[in-house]
């Protein structure tokens, strides 16, 4: 029931990929400018997470950097540079390309868990917020600074995500000021699940995790998060009847109830 | 203008009930196995808080659990062994009931305080989280545990509802893992409105607050929390300008001024 | 490209009004009384944030009370008095006057930061809560408090606005209740951003620093963070490609790749 492609086999041009335990890892690898993107590389995450909505050998993912920095976003000379010069349809093309990576982040069925150190700004932040699960070193400065080069803090989702993860005060200052928010202010806001001093260990063990539990069932979690975004309260109420009784036809609802019953730890498989 | 039932005279059959000050109390009441629901409770519980709409000698409601537990949730033999058995159809007929619980709580006009002590877990997370008001004690493990028995988050609204009271980071967390929420945690976050060595008598008295105070007003108050969920900014503010407009026509907004001017404190009567 | 209007020629009657290098500073003045409103100052203040849309003259505007204290809301004799008589249309007259005040507030393109010290009461809380930033001195007591008079919560979009800063159970107790927020609740749950000594100076300090920036994208980033409400995550992610798009083709955006590649500070001037 897919079309036989494997994220295993995949080779990535433009940041690192691997695959180990059904998680991925993507690594951003520029080390030497702290990791920004560039068209190349948007275009290669949006192309490669859309296509893992139909890879069943990946059952989660993992987003870091290279180098002890996660992303300083949009690269100035290879992006801003060009972006200076550009019509609008042209303008309209970049910004729904970026925006359509954060779409296929929230859209495919593994849940993300985001392991940030050092810098992570600009479109690097977009990448953290939009990811499920966020883990920080100590050190991780995280800085929606789009104001600072003269834009707007609409960028890639962050007026409609931000707020439903730190609250509508405090993502105002950060869209407003484009400063950065300390690990530290992170963690007490929520926008941070963990500090620690191996985010990316930690976050591939969290991610190990997931890929154990029961997948699929985790793939309704996601969606019903993305979905239930503005639905009325009676809405989502039969959206969840609707999408637990999906759940509930599953062979891993049954594998945990038989493990139950003979006192013994469920052993998921997915489906 | 009600049909004549009166709270105060319902003899519950599967969990505890009382009305005293105009406050109901809810107790669950299967403490040698910390308080599960079953088929019959959560039929029971449903119809309740429905009738709950027409009860005009009830004006708060308090939700707790017998011998030191909150409440298990469903309980592993009455109700997952059977739901591993059932048809689409029957699947739905109960997902859909459960969400009709919560669907009840919200929907009836008196403010809903959870007490909550030692295990919260499944649907009874879902039953604090669905309250308006939610006290605990420094005991309290609060677990969205679906996951632990093979199925998704989205249960009974909490992909919906978590998010809003704690921040879509946090609830990910939650939802994703089903781990415990310590009371600390909870406070922390905004769960919890308050930690505390009695939160039972600390409830009723906090109910007994509000069932003095403007009734009618507090179900309009709890009425437009509902409704404002998914509308747009400028929705919200003609319903609020109609809403409020309808309290200034009671006479509770009279007593007050009244009160007020004569420098007393006013009585409400909850017209 | 507006009709002529200048707000620094702007002479208010009910309050006092400044503009200082593009930043209006709105002060409520009836200090003996800790600064209510009354029909007139709720009628002239919606006025003039209407107009304020006009005014390419002023890029951010402070809100703050004279004499230690920020507003007192509705004054008990002037507003509350006469409401108890009125008759059903004159009501909503009323509330969609205050509540008009609130969408000009949220409408004007310019950044609101509250600088809030001592009583925030009432439409003087509301107040607070639909400024874009808000800082508060360590003795700020902010109150939702119409339960008191008998009224509901959901005041000029209380319901709507509060859950979205603090949360939903936190906004519950408040608006329920009616009690005090502390300054340092308020730091805690994301209402306030900062607790400060001096919220005046700061919250000016503040502004300023937004009116020196590129204006023209603030007024986009706040435009969208009402826009985005409640739309879905798809149409969010749609509307910010086409808001982004729209601030880089502004001369601002140019103005900082310039800079930038000759490592200078940008100097932005709103276009």
């Amino acid at each position: 029931m897919n079309d036989g492609w494997k994220s295993a086999d995949y080779r990535a041009e433009h940041f690192l990929w691997s695959v180990e335990d059904r998680v991925a890892t993507v690594t951003l690898n520029r080390p030497e400018r702290k990791n920004p993107l560039t068209f190349e590389s948007y275009a290669e995450l949006r192309d490669l997470f859309r296509r893992l909505s139909y890879a069943d050998d990946c059952r989660a993912v993992v987003f870091t950097g290279a180098g002890g920095n996660f992303c300083s976003g949009g690269d100035v000379h290879d992006i801003i540079a060009p972006l200076t010069k550009m019509t609008m349809p042209e303008l309209m093309r970049f910004t729904r390309m970026t925006g359509d990576l954060v779409k296929a982040m929230r859209a495919c069925p593994q849940p993300i868990v985001a392991a940030v150190e050092g810098a992570c700004a600009g479109a690097g932040a977009i990448i953290a917020m939009a990811s499920d699960i966020r883990f920080a070193s100590a050190n991780a400065k995280t800085a929606f600074l789009f104001t600072r080069v003269g834009l707007a803090g609409c960028d890639m989702g962050a007026c409609a995500i931000l707020p439903r993860i730190i609250g509508h005060g405090r993502a105002s200052e950060l869209l407003y000021t484009g400063r950065s928010m300390s690990a530290e202010e992170g963690a007490a806001w929520g926008f941070f699940n963990r500090i620690t001093e191996a985010p990316l260990n930690d976050a591939k063990a969290f991610a190990r995790d997931l890929a154990n539990g029961p997948a699929f069932a985790h793939s309704v979690t996601k969606n019903q998060l993305n979905m239930e975004w503005n639905m009325s309260l009676e809405q989502a109420l039969e959206a969840e009847a609707q999408a637990q009784a999906i759940c509930m036809q599953t062979k891993d609802f049954e594998r945990a109830y038989v493990a139950f019953a003979s006192k013994q730890k469920p052993v998921f498989e997915g489906d």
